[in-house]
């Protein structure tokens, strides 16, 4: 059986059950057996991150980011062994996803923490200087990242954004790898604790396990010895995770699900309507459309442009391969969640048999008018994870402003408009509903790029997210989501942490100084 | 019946009860009578509050802080009544606290409030402009705001911090009064009401209800028109307030209880016990000990020295005149409280009988050693809200960490030293254990007074507040609690909010573009 990384050694894990993870390519059952914990192996790791936070509050954002540079170069070093595991565990394409992007993504992040840790500006210093009060941000405390299903290394509870912020902030990190990628996250677990040794960091500063019992991760979240919890997944999972957290009044940043709706305005069809539907298809069956900014509802006002837009999808949607999906649940998933769309009132335009041998389910188009949609709004904003999509058909803007009221809260929605003017009349009224129902508004793209800008909002309205203020994706920002507000109040000038002293520390840190933000 | 401040109108409300206040200073009821607002009056003030919303979306800051400057002086030129009306609902003095104190604070805070939404700099503008990616924070929707009973101006839900900062962000305010002070916060409505007016911003920005029933409380706070509540009082309401929000995905800031610890070095105590337990009385008997801030919980380590210091609070408890209350049921509740901490172990210095003919309780110093602290945490760390204090002794300083390390989440902790470096050895070991339980870190200096300046915190860890990451005063911070964050990706030039175009905005906003932070 595989061992667990707690504080700072692979050791034999607590042993509450055992899995096997599979290539979703072949449906085969993989050889390395992996442990899921008991709570022993939580409340080891518990333990160790609560001493790890305590000396962690001695080392310096230096430090911190000598160890994040180091995690990348190790997971660099190993590229070509990691990129194998996470395609045979996951079925992503070596080439581009993982080599070209995911990967290299993983690092970038990683060294985006690093900067920030040594910079040191997410601490958002304010200094009064005159009534002596000073505040910042500092670690939360213990943070513990339940990875996805969909990003074996850029989401990685052991290697993605939400470590990479969480650490750059001085936190520990307990990750919780995803199971249907195990020896990927075993892969990276050892990058970063060799990253922790050769940098000095304290032995627990990230920990991992495999698996865990639905009930320990409850129980894990609600722990009085975690700072914060973020957790990226299902909805019906995160919202599990939010009651127990939020009972328990510990933080927790959720990113659940989202339908990502996209509207195209009739201009923009009369304009490259073609064109949009190839734009549509290639983002919507990107990795078989398991991104959490998949663009799984699109709006269009009934003409014939529209008519044809939908037929181009749909066709296109038909005619390529089915791309292969991370796990037989997610098969089984989506399957029931077409199911639903269609019990709901939405039509399949596409037909439905998958090729492949592996986990295929076929690319799936659905309409529904505007009508049904409305009259039906829950169950067909259900998310079918996956290659399908929905088209809502509205008889005209006003129906389609009444549909986009009734969107739940998103991470995106995007607004596809004539490049030569035709719908300005139109673009103000869409946007401004379209903007409260979303994280991130586009002009013109698809959802499915997430850059990685201290600008960007990985984030959104409930229950795309738990709070509409944090952003998961966007260095520093999304490091904000783990700290804790401190204020000294006339504190003793050599008590002060060296941040909020009078006389500005050395290095790149932006503070807000009786008013005035200044560097340096 | 006094009618009720919706949508711009006062109007009868839908009732589904009464109440009057009593002067707590003669006990006697007064002539006023007040509604208990139905479920009805809630869905109509949310059916507005929308409305305002979405019209404020188009007003300027500069607009919003003309209202909010124009509320301030409406309040001056009807401070010597409003003042009275507090004085007879509440019990404080009209001098120094009412008059000289908390009502050039509220004013103070409402011109804070406007400054910041003049400025812009709370909405963190973030522009890379290499990709078009812009974000900023936005208004959240809707702000519901229970204010507490202790402040009838400062912290009232229609004049307080919480109001002034949610409207600076151009969120409108359903105010919940409290019913210990209602004629006061119809004044208050009645000056805000008319600066609506005259500044011309949407009639239902500001509206507000005297009472609820819990149900309708708990109903309010998850509307699904709401975007975020913000609650002060006590840890039982806050927490089931906090469920109901969280239950529906709507944020939900709190202030719950907090005893302050204040731990008084051996050298202090040395150096200046007498001082410092005058210092003590001074801070613990204002208002009747009736603050958040108030200095519940006093560590000392075992000496002839703290022996006298713990006499010496005694004694001025004794000998002082005690305070009114605020209420009965806050009468009742301190005498249960005290009960409690005795029957927990803790034994009574200070005398059973109180004088004064309002709901006077005698000014209370219990004393209880750590070991009987510790065993007993969590029923000594109940607040009993009022004049009185518990002294923790301690036999040494590893038994005074133990008992700090035992604490829960508070808002303020001080540290009293030594001027001339005696405990200098003992600080750094105490302060880091202290640092961790608390949102403001004090030297010196008693938690009482809450500066209105940036650099405050006014927050803290769990259960002091609902997340450690929020502040309650403190201007620009505390207007984050009502921001959403919003991304524009890729959107065209001309569509962008006037603060996230390339070209900087008129004024004074600072914002982070391509890396740096710059102004103008």
């Amino acid at each position: 059986m595989t061992e667990v990384l707690v504080a700072g050694e692979w050791r034999a894990a607590s042993v509450a059950g055992s899995f096997r993870a599979r290539n979703p390519a072949t449906r085969e059952e993989l050889a390395q057996e992996f442990p899921v914990s008991a709570w022993a192996d939580c409340d080891r790791a518990l333990d160790a991150a609560v001493e790890a936070a305590r000396l962690l509050r001695g080392f310096s954002g230096e430090q911190l980011g000598r160890f994040l540079a180091a995690y990348a170069e190790n997971i660099e070093s190993r590229a070509d062994e990691i990129v194998a595991l996470a395609n045979e565990e996951t079925g992503l394409p070596v080439k581009p996803r993982l080599r070209d992007v995911e990967l290299p993504r993983t690092t970038t992040q990683l060294r985006q923490a690093a900067s920030a840790a040594r910079e040191g500006s997410w601490t958002q210093a304010v200094l009064d200087t005159k009534n002596n009060i000073r505040s910042h941000f500092a670690p939360i405390g213990p943070v513990v990242v339940f990875g996805p299903n969909n990003f074996p290394l850029a989401f990685n509870g052991i290697s993605g954004g939400d470590f990479a912020a969480a650490i750059a902030t001085g936190c520990p990190v307990i990750a919780k790898a995803h199971p249907l990628h195990p020896a990927t996250s075993q892969a990276l677990a050892e990058c970063a604790n060799a990253a922790l040794a050769s940098s000095g960091l304290p032995a627990a500063t990230a920990q991992m396990l495999y698996h865990l019992s639905n009930e320990d991760g409850l129980r894990l979240v609600a722990d009085g010895r975690v700072g914060a919890t973020s957790f990226t997944g299902s909805r019906p999972a995160g919202l599990h995770l939010k009651a127990a957290a939020d009972k328990a009044g510990k933080p927790i940043y959720l990113e659940m699900s989202s339908l990502n709706p996209i509207v195209y305005l009739p201009g923009a069809l009369k304009e490259r309507g073609e064109a949009l539907a190839t734009e549509t298809a290639d983002s919507g069956l990107a990795a078989a459309g398991q991104f959490c900014t998949s663009p799984n509802l699109l709006f269009v006002v009934e003409s014939s442009e529209a008519r044809s837009f939908i037929n181009g999808v749909a066709k296109i949607y038909s005619e390529r391969a089915s791309g292969t999906l991370f796990s037989e649940a997610g098969l089984r998933g989506l399957a029931k969640g077409v199911e639903r769309l269609v019990e709901a009132g939405a039509k399949a335009l596409t037909a439905a048999t998958a090729n492949g041998k592996g986990y295929c389910y076929p690319n799936t188009v659905l309409e529904v008018s505007a009508g049904v949609f409305l009259a039906n709004g829950e169950a067909l904003q259900q998310e079918a994870f996956g290659n399908a999509t929905t088209v809502v058909l509205c008889a005209d803007l006003d129906e389609l402003h009444a549909a986009l009221e009734s969107l739940e809260g998103n991470l995106t929605g995007a607004i596809y408009s004539s490049k030569a003017g035709e719908d300005d009349a139109f673009y103000d009224g869409v946007a401004e509903i379209l903007r409260g129902k979303v994280g991130r508004l586009m002009n013109d793209k698809m959802p499915t790029g997430v850059a990685l800008s201290p600008a960007m909002n990985h984030g959104g309205p409930y229950p795309s997210t738990g709070h509409p203020g944090f952003t998961a994706v966007g260095i520093p920002r999304s490091l904000q989501r783990f700290g804790t507000l401190q204020c000294y109040d006339g504190v003793r000038p050599e008590r002060l942490p060296a941040a909020l002293r009078d006389a500005a520390p050395h290095g790149e840190i932006w503070r807000a100084v009786d008013g005035s933000w200044v560097r340096g």
